[in-house]
């Protein structure tokens, strides 16, 4: 098996694309022609629809589990559902489990094995700040990537990410480079819309650790100055614009293919 | 219905114990004698009989979602199942989900949704290091409580969590304890076993924020220390050493019971 980053990178050059697809389902927002009688089985179907239209141009599919675990057990079948449905419809695409775990010890260890063996996802997302040694259990699967919390959007986040001096965001950042040096295999998560400089912060203290950056496509407006500030190793991703671009199910899969085309053309323009 | 924290100091006068037993199964360490043939009737079964063995005693029980969500799909029916067993045998005991989550907006407010509506757990541990907007979903369901994560014994914890002057996890402290004056539903986890002193520290900056405090049992040498630091408003959870003291399913019922009455014999000396 390739390492995340090698695959990462091969269908980044074969798509021409750095997109990943936030798979965030919510069933208030489910087109309209998707049997809501069974919201389980319609929402697979909407998922299939849109990972099928766009699959040529995804080099990653991101499912948020807050998603599907609120639907009870019946949520986690639909998320093993899903992620069956990436891996027939769009074979070669990268799977990031958005679980933002981050916990100590045995728990951790037990995360990893829920979403790197129960799942076999390729990547997980997690939170570092109880210490760096709470990620060793993820980077133990060394074909896997952890891609971790670094600086998110919400206004809540300057708190505490961005106090001290230098903030907490940049000595996480270059903690991460430092372990990233040994295991290869760290990403990080920069929310962009609230402090678009922080990317170019971020990558002075960390250069080669690839970024995984939310929040970019429902406005559309930055995505230029997120590519140029992040470099080639980025992953962008957009959830609701695609996934939400039509409100009937006839026009999900045009719509959503796009909404891919037309970010995918702006990354183009910046990747060699 | 009351809130958590009514509910709570209810059952300490009642039980006269601040018990939270840690439910936290892992099928390597199944007691012999449970059928491991299809291990989550087995695991049902073992919990239920710790369950029962010491609903007498427990305040509060505390399922590990890693140790759950480990086993797929139908660990989360497990998962259900084994609340149901803690409201059918130990009627009156709060259930906290150890679910250690933490995410901004919409994906917040899911996972508030999942613990409070879909498996209506009576409160959820959470990390507040995105900032405690991130927290605002959960402290909306005024019943339940938000259990944050301000400072943890792992040996990476230095590394962020105490970061700055004052360390971060006071400036910690005293945003929770701050925010609690006006919800009245939060409470802190506080990891007790590198640092005792910093429950004390924690106290001088919190003094009337709840404490949820592990890492005791095992060991047994610190809980005199912990309940004089940390006051009458502590549950203190125990996990392995009650769920683990028996190696066989025979003795497991007693022996769960024996070390659980050890633990609040020791409680009762600092309870008024």
């Amino acid at each position: 098996m390739s390492s995340f980053y090698d695959r990462y990178s091969t269908e980044r050059r074969r798509k021409g694309s750095v997109l990943c697809v936030g798979l965030d389902p919510d069933p208030a927002r489910l087109p309209e022609g998707y049997d809501r009688g069974d919201i389980i089985p319609a929402i697979r179907s909407f998922l299939a629809d849109v990972i099928r239209a766009t699959g040529e141009l995804a080099v990653a599919y991101k499912p948020n589990l807050a998603f599907f675990e609120v639907l009870g057990p019946r949520g986690m079948e639909l998320f093993a559902d899903v992620l069956e449905e990436v891996r027939s419809l769009a074979p070669e695409a990268l799977i990031i489990a958005d679980a933002k775990r981050g916990d100590v010890g045995h728990t951790a260890e037990r995360y990893a094995k829920t979403f790197f063996e129960t799942y076999q996802c390729d990547a997980v997302t997690l939170r570092p700040y109880m210490g760096m040694d709470t990620i060793d259990p993820f980077l133990a699967y060394r074909e896997r990537a952890a891609i971790v919390l670094c600086h998110t959007s919400n206004a809540g986040a300057p708190e505490f990410q961005e106090s001290g001096e230098p903030p907490l965001y940049l000595r996480m950042a270059a903690a991460v480079a430092t372990r990233n040096e040994e295991t290869g295999n760290l990403w990080m998560v920069v929310g962009a819309t609230r402090d678009p400089a922080s990317i170019r912060r971020i990558r002075d203290e960390a250069p080669d650790v690839p970024l995984l950056v939310p929040g970019v496509g429902a406005q559309g407006g930055d995505l230029e100055g997120v590519l140029e500030a992040a470099g080639q190793d980025v992953l962008i991703y957009a959830g609701r614009a695609i996934l939400y671009a039509a409100p009937e199910r006839d026009g999900v899969a045009r719509a959503a293919a796009a909404e891919a085309e037309r970010l995918v053309r702006v990354m183009r323009t910046y990747l060699s």
